[in-house]
């Protein structure tokens, strides 16, 4: 078994919040300590800390920060901390339901005195779920990936944007740690390059090899014959298995259609939105012109030009080969199946950045 | 019928080489004027002028500017002048084309003093040719358009790379001409950027409403039932139709297969190169790591990861609705229809940058 060191994406110790800032990768690996709920906010809000189950994390540990600015806080003085944290990014939903589990602690709990111990415990709990999410969607991805030597994928859905081994990356992970020979192949992702900075990054780290390819080079990639599978994370998950997930993801399901190369879909079963009948009622998030047009300060669009720039694209279920979960895979996604293996509506989740 | 300011990529007058410096574009426009031959050489190895046909056209005059190191330069000194601008780019076809005429122009004049006279006519010539081979591609194109009100286009395929229209561009300025409203998308084009830098640049100049996007966004775009046609230019067909371009340009040929799209190739003869039989034979060009992994001077791939940068890729014929050259438009390229309209062998093109 190989030695497998994905990074620390975030850390509670001694009563602080210890983060990577993200922002610096790949160029510097800092770690930005957090020890006022104000200063958590501000990490959440700068993308310090990004990837829907990690801020959702950094929230409820947030929560606990409050205790730095009085070694008692009120019950009151804690429902401040989440109401603020709450502000803190608009779309990434894991962030509300993780607050709304710290508040209902705050709820059950009639002993002031008991308050710290309760909300550091649920902020632990939440990651630690989060953990075990991780590997057990690595493992069942895994059996999916057994014949492959090289996969593709696109955007940031490792270590950084969860707790732990991410969605897409924790088979890879899984694989790598058992010894198997993987390669990973990573479009850089424009605009904001999670690919190039971060998925190369971690899995560098990891010892696990990786080679960055500009999202228009995935075509001849995959006409090359090289990858065995396409792998991505997702945003949401509609009823019928249609998925969101970042920008540029639905051509590559179309590309690996027409190369008969499998798209497997990773994500926990807290990315299904139940509610939403099919992938056409997902709301796209349409983000500011400068991502596209000002990369690092640098003007690259003439200013009569218009300029787009969705944040997510959805990708139909009938090119996703399988949805891997953590409570199993499920194969040919269709409303069917779907209801099979989620079962009842489940907090939607939309990872930003 | 509109007004329609195409850019004067470069022009020659009283003995002086003037080029748009495409290197500043789109943050700054300025103009290069070369006097010698060694700074004309010097301004296609920097890519200041790019695009095959500009850069044929630039070394023709080029070799002109040996008169100003000597106002009558000899015979010999003109061959040296061609022989050096031949080692300013390695890959442009045509700038070996259009020294070759001009070095057959000085074999055929047998009375130095008119050498001066008879190179400028010939690099005249060769300029006008190009404006010829532009304006009708553009007219036969713009028969393929005439129902469509958006296109989707890759790279820059305009007046920048050619003296006046472009090749996949002239449909489009053709019919802006004549009143039509069309709009373009336009891809950015990693890593080089010549989409948002040049092709919006130049559209823009010329009042075409043009909106760039992210590769990546492509797909969805498409999906969106927006664009009439994909139009693209080419740096090598082969004697199938099976046609070179710019890295990117194959995944978008799935993408518009897949939505029903027509996808078209506009390139004029002297880009088929029919001791070709198929596209497998093109060589493709890797070029530098850090075009991809230092956009700007800022490293955005860890060091520890590989990095993929093919600066072409191959679209097979059965991708492609139709290639429009001079001499029309081969509907449903294959050998016996490329042969039908190309006939013999003719020089191979291609374009870099």
């Amino acid at each position: 078994m190989k030695s497998n060191h994905t990074p620390e994406t975030l850390a509670f110790q001694d009563g602080k919040l210890s983060l990577i800032d993200q922002t610096k990768l790949p160029g510097e690996l800092t770690t930005l300590v957090c020890e006022t709920v104000d200063q958590a906010h501000d990490a959440i809000y700068r993308l310090v800390v990004r990837g829907a189950p990690a801020i959702g994390i950094a929230a409820a540990y947030g929560v606990c920060l409050a205790r730095n600015a009085n070694s008692s806080p009120s019950r009151q003085a804690y429902l401040q901390a989440a109401d603020h944290l709450a502000t803190s990014r608009p779309t990434a939903v894991n962030l509300f339901w993780a607050l709304d589990r710290m508040k209902d602690v705050i709820e059950a709990t009639k002993d002031d005195t008991q308050l710290p111990t309760a909300l550091l415990n649920e902020a632990i709990a939440i990651h630690d779920e989060d953990r075990q999410m991780c590997k057990a969607m690595g493992r069942h991805g895994a059996t999916l990936l057994n014949d492959c030597h090289a996969v593709l994928t696109h955007c940031n859905a490792g270590g950084l944007a969860t707790s732990m081994w991410g969605t897409a990356l924790a088979p890879i992970y899984h694989l790598h740690e058992q010894g198997h020979s993987i390669e990973v192949f990573a479009d850089e992702t424009r605009p904001l390059l999670q690919g190039a900075r971060l998925t190369a990054w971690e899995l560098a780290q990891a010892g696990v090899p990786v080679t960055v390819l500009t999202d228009s080079m995935a075509g001849s990639l995959l006409r090359s014959g090289k990858i065995g599978a396409v792998i991505v994370g997702a945003d949401r998950v509609a009823a019928n298995g249609d998925a969101a997930n970042k920008i540029g993801t639905y051509p590559l399901a179309v590309l690996a259609k027409y190369h008969d190369v499998p798209f497997y879909v990773v994500a926990p079963s807290s990315t299904f939105d139940l509610k939403l009948a099919s992938g056409d009622l997902i709301p796209i998030e349409q983000r500011p012109r400068e991502e596209v047009s000002c990369p690092h300060g640098v003007t690259i669009v003439p200013e009569a030009a218009d300029v787009l720039n969705p944040a997510f694209d959805v990708t139909p279920a009938e090119l996703i080969a399988a949805i891997v979960t953590e409570k199993g895979i499920i194969e040919n996604p269709n409303s069917a199946s779907v209801h099979a293996m989620i079962g009842g509506p489940s907090q939607p989740t939309s990872y930003v950045g």
